[in-house]
C-alpha cells in the first residue's frame, strides 16, 4: 500500500463507508457484502470492492466482509483510530450547534477550544467550554498543537481567520462560511454547504 | 438523454461542479476546461468529461466549456433553474444558523416556514420568520405544497418528525440530526455530518 497514490476521490468515499458500517455494527450486524454496503451508501458494489481493495485484501470470496475488521482497518487508514483535538472558531448559532453536537462521539474528534472576536461572547460558557478571544487564538492553537479547526464565522471574516489558523499550524479546516478559502497546498479544506446537498435531491423531484 | 438512467453518483457530483463553475463566473472567468475544473473540485478531468457528456455535448474540442452555458445546463438538469420552497423544522442553534444562512441565495432555495414543538420557541421571530407549532406542520406543508425540508431537531425526535414530513408530502429531507432516517423509497435524504467531512482530511495529516 502506497498511501501517497490513493486518489482523493477514493479517500473521500471511505468515511461514507465507515459511517454505514458503524450503523450496521450498532444494529448488531457482523458481516456485509459490497452489494449490501452499496445499497446503503448509493455506490456500486464494483466501485466499493475496487476502493477497498486499494488498501489490501479485506473480504473473503463468498463470506463477505467482517464489519468489525473493516471498521478497524478504515479507522486506521483514515487515522481516526485516535482522538483529534479540534478548535472551533465562531461562537454564533452554528458554533453553538457544533459545540453541543453529539455526532462527534466515537468518530475520532473532540472540540477542545472555542474562539470568537466578539467581546460580548468572550467569556461566555457553551456546554463545557469558555469562549476565548481570537486575539489569543494563534498562540493557544500553537501551544496545544491543534491541527484541525471548524470555521463558523461570517463570510466576510472567514479568509482572515483562515489565514491565522494556517499561521497557527492548522492543517485541516472545516469551513461553514459560504465562501471559498485560499489556503496553502499543505492545508486541506472541506466545505459544508447545505445548498449543494439540497441540489443533490432536486433532480429527483 | 434518459434522466432515469443517470447513476446517483454522477448526479451527486453535479452540484460540486455547479458550485465551482459559479465561483469561476463570479471571478469573471468565461471558459474552462475539464482539467481546470478538475483541479478545483479534486476530480479527474476524464471523470468530469464522462459525467458531463451523459447529458449531451457541452464542450468544444480545443476551446473548452463556456461557463455560462454549462451553468445554465447544470441548473436545468438539477432543476435549480427555479426557486424551491423549503420548510425548516427545529428552531434550535442549527435552525437559527440555517434561517440566517446567506448561502442559499441564487442556489435555487428559500426557506418559507419554520416549525418547532417547543412552546417557548413557537411565536419567536427568527429573521423574517415566525416559528410555528409542529402541531400545524403537516397541514401547513400540504397546503403550501412544500417538497423539501431541513431537519435540525434532536436525534431522538428526528424519525418521528421525518415520518410527519413524509406524510405531509415532503420528498427531500436534509438531515442534520446524527441518526439515520428510515423513509420510503420515493423520498430522498441527504445527511449533513461534520464528522464525515473531518474524516476526509485526517488521512492527509
Amino acid at each position: 500500500m502506497n498511501a501517497e497514490k490513493i486518489p482523493d476521490i477514493i479517500i473521500g468515499r471511505l468515511p461514507v463507508y465507515l459511517r454505514a458500517l458503524q450503523r450496521m455494527a450498532d444494529n448488531g450486524i457482523k458481516t456485509t457484502s459490497s452489494q449490501e454496503l452499496g445499497e446503503h451508501v448509493g455506490i456500486s458494489a464494483a466501485q466499493i470492492r475496487k476502493d477497498i481493495s486499494q488498501f489490501g485484501e479485506f473480504g473473503k470470496q463468498g463470506t463477505g466482509y467482517s464489519i468489525a475488521y473493516l471498521l478497524d482497518k478504515l479507522r486506521e487508514i483514515l487515522k481516526v483510530d485516535r482522538i483529534w483535538d479540534v478548535a472551533l472558531v465562531g461562537a454564533g448559532d452554528m458554533g453553538h450547534a457544533l459545540a453541543n453536537y453529539q455526532g462527534f462521539q466515537n468518530r475520532g474528534f473532540r472540540i477542545v477550544a472555542i474562539f470568537d472576536n466578539n467581546q460580548d461572547k468572550v467569556g461566555e460558557k457553551i456546554g463545557d467550554f469558555i469562549v476565548h478571544d481570537t486575539e489569543k487564538m494563534v498562540e493557544s492553537i500553537k501551544a496545544a498543537n491543534i491541527k484541525i479547526a471548524m470555521l463558523t464565522v461570517p463570510a466576510f471574516a472567514a479568509q482572515s481567520v483562515a489565514d491565522k489558523l494556517v499561521q497557527a499550524g492548522v492543517r485541516a479546516i472545516l469551513n461553514y462560511a459560504p465562501i471559498s478559502l485560499n489556503v496553502p497546498n499543505n492545508v486541506k479544506v472541506q466545505h459544508i454547504d447545505p445548498a449543494t446537498h439540497l441540489q443533490r435531491m432536486t433532480y429527483y423531484l
